[in-house]
């Protein structure tokens, strides 16, 4: 008998399949959990300052009294009752005028992230994102046979002028745009924040041009010092599909983020999201309902910005103190990075073996877009004392210092 | 300006959007909830059954001392302590070789189905399936433009004549068939189980036509009497990828379940997966992991099956004395469901809304596929007490004698 198709097993990979590849940031984390290195690669929040032996008794108390709910199937768009606390939260964030009804549970803003491509990305279709921008992002849209394309940023977040000249070379290229997807508020990994006067630009932009912003801000409520920059969300109801997050300012081991989808796509997205997990997970939910009802979760907040502040500004010292000349950095207003640059040639991704041998590990930033951020690299400080930051920096210098030198 | 593309938002949807279709179950799903109704709708386990109390000590001990892991971010493939559990429990579904670095844990087996859809389907591409089938799995395949074609089954399950046939027809129209996706023991609707003899058949005709085998087991310890029947898998570890869930055997709401990925597939599975949720939930893991390690997991399965036993023994006296002429059902030996079939030329979904006024819910047999089923439905007797599985049959039976007297 013929077959239907000849060859091994895996010619029945599809064609996005070749589109999912191994990413170079993989390797980074692995290696961060060995002992005796000091981790400034993991974007991961300082959980030794949640009350811990409350939030257990919490979970007791929601699994013996009301485990047949927490334990069981629930709705795919996630329970009324976090859908409301989430419209609070972006209330927080700068939204005001959030509809629990548009609101969707995923399993991480991830989820969301995938669920977005998935509903508005055929293959060929063009994604813009930041330059550089989160890896994880990057895997998803890969991964749906997108073409990612960049947009240039400075120390003001995009450039509303080269989004303007990117998006009339892809239309003169008759290239199809559906999504700008961009993280206004301290970049991951670049630390930068979107400019106040440039956000209704960029949403006039993608409005004009029909473009769909896809705007995620897991580090929205995570400015160290005045209010929140208001999202692009709250000024423009339609053209941006909102992601946020409870990994950045609660518990990301629970994996519930949201979107805040428009009106005239909400059935949709939510049916797919749907058709990808059936529904988020119930305790999970019900947990951090309770979290937000019963814990002074905004004064959690308010105690994470002070303590990355500090954080912060002990890498900015020791990164004054330690590091070589031609390396130079931004300093964020917020949220869990700061962002290196070395002269150009340096590629920091070889890099990484030789701050392991040395006892530090930080993201080479190759794996943030490419081959045009080779010569940079995310350090992060969110999850590391302040002595470990000084440590680490200290450990990272002469790393650099003799790759400039051999230049 | 001229913009990139015309007309309202929704034009930005994907050509696989339009793929995305509201399912006839979820109205069910959300009627079943009204007071005073009886659901035989919702497949859901009867969590009564579990020690809640203990259950959430644990989960507070989980919180109270390992809540830095618990609620953090963790490995995209799932913790090694219940990868190496997950292996264990296989073992007692009859797959002996598993090896734990070949298992991928998701957000519920649904979203393992999701990445085997996006790994392996490219729209055109054709899906085998039961006929009928999981809604869920049709909801899945459906989403990524993938032609999914019913194979008949019989009180056997599969028919593997009409499998050939199918393939046969397939390969001389130029289709490109991907996978057989199949719930062999205790099919959700059909509660039919394939025959011994016919397994082996089933895989040596995928494996001569190249089609992999995507094996759905949720039900297969929940065998009646007896040792459970030995999956697909068991016979061979390379044409079949195979799915896991604790959702019916512990507690759908914290969204565990499993890939067991052939050596060959599960780089670019595992690597799918992590792209959609970058990992499993921690806690939940967690938990998963303290039930099967510190409770007597065996035991309660143990009982479930003589519960659900007693149940589906209670619903098929309750049919036998209350059903009209001319309806039919099968007799499981395990899982949750019974399937009924009316007279041709019946539709059970216009009767759904009578069964509602007379106070029961049933699955309508469309929701499984298509039109070919609209005499039959789906009754689930696992998450109800035998009181109430005897109303619900007496208030049915009434319903579906007047719509036979009609015809």
């Amino acid at each position: 008998m013929t077959s239907l198709m000849d060859g091994p097993l895996t010619d029945l990979f599809s064609a996005r399949a070749a589109n999912i590849k191994q990413s170079a940031v993989r390797d980074v984390f692995e290696i961060s959990m060995r002992p005796g290195l000091i981790s400034l690669a993991g974007g991961n929040p300082y959980l030794q300052s949640l009350p811990l032996e409350k939030l257990g008794a919490t979970a007791a108390a929601i699994i013996a009294e009301q485990g047949l709910e927490a334990l069981q199937y629930g709705g795919g768009q996630g329970t009324l009752e976090l859908r409301e606390q989430i419209c609070q939260v972006m209330a927080a964030e700068g939204i005001l005028d959030a509809d629990p009804d548009n609101v969707v549970i995923t399993a991480g803003s991830q989820s969301a992230q995938d669920v977005a491509a998935k509903v508005f990305c055929d293959p060929g279709d063009v994604v813009l994102v930041e330059d550089p921008t989160y890896v994880g992002a990057l895997n998803t849209f890969e991964a749906y046979q997108v073409e990612v394309i960049p947009v240039a940023v400075d120390g003001d977040g995009l450039v509303p002028e080269a989004l303007r000249a990117q998006l009339a070379r892809l239309r003169a290229a008759g290239k199809r745009v559906k999504l700008l997807y961009t993280i206004p508020n301290f970049n991951n990994p670049s630390g930068a924040m979107l400019a106040e006067d440039r956000r209704q630009v960029v949403i006039d932009i993608c409005r004009e041009e029909h473009v769909l912003i896809l705007e995620d801000n897991p580090y929205g409520l995570l400015k160290f010092d005045g209010e929140p920059l208001a999202p692009l969300r709250a000024r423009d109801s339609e053209q941006v599909l909102y992601l946020g997050s409870f990994s950045k300012i609660f518990a990301p081991g629970l994996r519930i983020g949201w979107a805040l989808v428009p009106t005239a796509l909400k059935q949709r997205f939510y049916l797919a999201s749907e058709a990808v997990t059936l529904c988020p997970p119930s305790f999970n939910q019900m947990l951090v309902s309770a979290y937000l009802r019963d814990y002074d979760w905004l004064g959690q907040v308010a105690h994470y910005r002070s303590l990355y502040r500090e954080r912060c500004e002990t890498m900015l010292e020791a990164l004054d103190e330690h590091m070589p000349a031609g390396v130079s950095w931004n300093r964020p207003s917020g949220g869990f990075f700061i962002w290196l640059t070395l002269p150009e040639g340096i590629d920091t991704y070889p890099l990484l073996h030789e701050g392991i041998e040395a006892g530090v590990v930080f993201v080479p930033g190759a794996a943030f877009t490419g081959a045009e951020h080779s010569n940079s690299l995310r350090l992060a400080f969110s999850a590391v004392n302040s002595e470990s930051i000084r440590e680490g920096v200290r450990r990272l210098a002469p790393v650099l210092a003799k790759a400039i030198s051999a230049r």
